[in-house]
């Protein structure tokens, strides 16, 4: 994590050294098109972002040059200490939905949008979440604007129980345009060894359980932004087609779903370890791409095609970009963000805690012997 | 970690559904801009770049959501196991160092530089590095161009000590151009709560030990960049200044210098957990931006100017910009790339012990009692 001249690195420290800009005829930092300034109250401005996504487990530290979380920590309720704790980790970005963002001028959901990405991917393993850093590259930094960016990434932190511990900004005129921006995210959980996703583990039987999406989530923006322009979509609109009372651009700007919480206290829910034999979440590759990644090569998922609801953004997109049904699916999520393989007689227990939660949950059909393949009937 | 279309996630995963790019009158992701076929040539071509950081406390995920990292582990020699464990992470890019890259179009050490980025931000709070993720965006996924990139940042990782646990690419028509990359990278160590750097230790009498640079290392490349443009600067040439021998272009791309191996050595060499009382990497902001960052508010330090030997590089690049001392010394390393504090009997050791690792050591000065400042004598 840099804190310096040409990137804002945080949490912020930038005491200790006077940061002016350049004097005199020669070239300077700022002439070379880096604002150290706007850097500074950028990471002014996150502070309170970040600090509400902290827990007693966040180290504050002084020097700022890394972040500091501790791993074993004993809080009031529970003791969480691990005997073979794996740390999980992944990386993620938003693609091209953060056109959309900019095209809309609306940034404070795409944070959300990053946050999910990478923290529905880690409760897969079985993991708790732990926390997340980000990385946010502009060609020119806009304070208000990246401090909405870094809200949306905070929300979705405190909604996924994840602590917000860093992340970097960088300024890179010459290769970002002004208005551009790129968003990276990384996140860190644990999972004890015993208890970590195992495809093994999925035997014919299982029931496939299925969590509602909340829309297109943050795959296959090139190929909607493409129908968009193709097409001549009005992003202000309101289409009949689409309910009538959001517009286009809010429906497509909608934040993707976090899973972690629901799919955290469900888990600790069982002490018998292996009510959740696999999960997936699905994101490009689709239901089939990812679900399958959930199998071992004996057994097969064999889903109700039609048994869970498509929001209707999916058939409008395909229909103005004359998209196949083969590539709708291998694209997009048509309407399930997140799956679970379940012990059958546990089947409907987890179906109620996650309605419970607030998510949508169908019945997609039961694994079966097979060779890893996701296969639809009906 | 999205593992389909539009992004190449790794460890790969792609089994288990066909990926066909679309058929028929109709839109599809290819036509989008975003080949999946050159996502998993990559994929492909860099298996054997992230194995060769794998030791055996990487777990071999077959689902690839994210990669698993086994934190206490009984390896041959010592058993690493933590009283009190606290994970220290951080988030960094390469900046415009990137741009340089491109137009000498050589991409197999600017991952060096971002794992050097990370991971030397990482030492400084006195954690062994675990594992390293990585982002790379693109415009058009170039196989060869990026595995060029990822095997930087596997010899990075391998000389660092940490596993290239993971990554992610995105290829993002539309918010980069077809030759334009960034760079993103987050490491992830651990360190002994009771052994991590903390600014209160730092005592009057200790002594600041500076360790040499590479050279420009990563930082302050938009002003390299507007020197080289504005003086019309040959990145082919081999100045006589530069020492003639090696081009302005091969120079201003020599990788950051990677201290972690160093420093963890160092630290595992003494039983006395205060050997080191502070660390600073010198990143943005520079020397005394940085070093000030390592000390509390009630000690200064006290450096003689001229003490250490500043590479050519700097005063090239200072007068070809016109640049006053100030900005120099405010952007850019200036010939020290990280710095040790150290109790005064130790210093002569440490020193001892970081050459023959192969480093460049300065006695640079003294912590003496004052107000958090870095000051400069003589």
């Amino acid at each position: 994590m840099t804190h310096g001249s040409g990137s804002a690195g945080y949490p912020a420290c930038m005491s200790g050294t006077d940061q002016k800009p350049g004097t005199g005829g020669g070239l300077s930092y700022a002439q070379a098109g880096v604002s150290i300034e706007a850097g500074d109250r950028f990471v002014e401005k996150i502070q309170s972002s970040l600090r509400r996504t902290h827990g007693p487990r966040v180290i504050h530290s002084a020097s700022g040059f890394a972040g500091l979380f501790r791993l074993d920590f004993n809080e009031k309720l529970f003791k969480r200490n691990y005997r073979e704790p794996v740390l999980v980790s992944c990386a993620d970005g938003v693609g091209t939905k953060i056109k959309l963002a900019t095209a809309l001028n609306k940034y404070d959901t795409i944070g959300i949008d990053l946050v999910a990405m990478n923290i529905n991917d880690l409760v897969v393993a079985g993991a708790e979440p732990l926390f997340f850093l980000d990385y946010i590259a502009t060609g020119e930094l806009d304070p208000a604007k990246l401090a909405d960016i870094v809200k949306g990434i905070a929300d979705g932190c405190v909604e996924s129980g994840a602590a917000l511990l860093g992340g970097e900004t960088a300024e890179m005129p010459g290769v970002y345009g002004p208005g551009d921006i790129d968003l990276a995210g990384f996140a860190v959980g644990v999972v004890e060894l015993a208890r970590a996703t195992d495809p093994e583990r999925v035997e014919p039987g299982d029931v496939v359980l299925g969590l509602g999406s909340s829309g297109v989530h943050s795959n296959g923006y090139s190929l909607v932004n493409k129908i968009v322009e193709s097409a001549s979509l009005d992003l202000g609109m309101k289409y009949e087609e689409l309910g009538g009372e959001r517009t286009l651009g809010a429906i497509l700007l909608e934040p993707t779903r976090l899973y972690a919480d629901a799919i955290v206290r469900v888990q600790r829910g069982y002490k018998v370890k292996k009510v959740i034999t696999g999960m997936a979440h699905i994101t490009g590759g689709g239901l089939a791409g990812n679900l399958s990644r959930a199998l071992h090569s004996g057994v097969d998922a064999v889903l109700d095609a039609g048994s869970w609801p498509v929001p209707p953004v999916f058939p409008f997109l395909q229909g103005h970009g004359g998209v196949s049904d083969e590539e709708m699916a291998r694209v997009f999520n048509m309407g399930i963000g997140y799956c679970c393989i379940v012990r059958p007689t546990f089947a409907p227990s987890v179906a109620k805690k996650l309605d419970k939660l607030g998510h949508t949950v169908t019945r997609l059909g039961e694994i079966e012997s097979g060779d890893g393949k996701v296969r639809l009937r009906g």
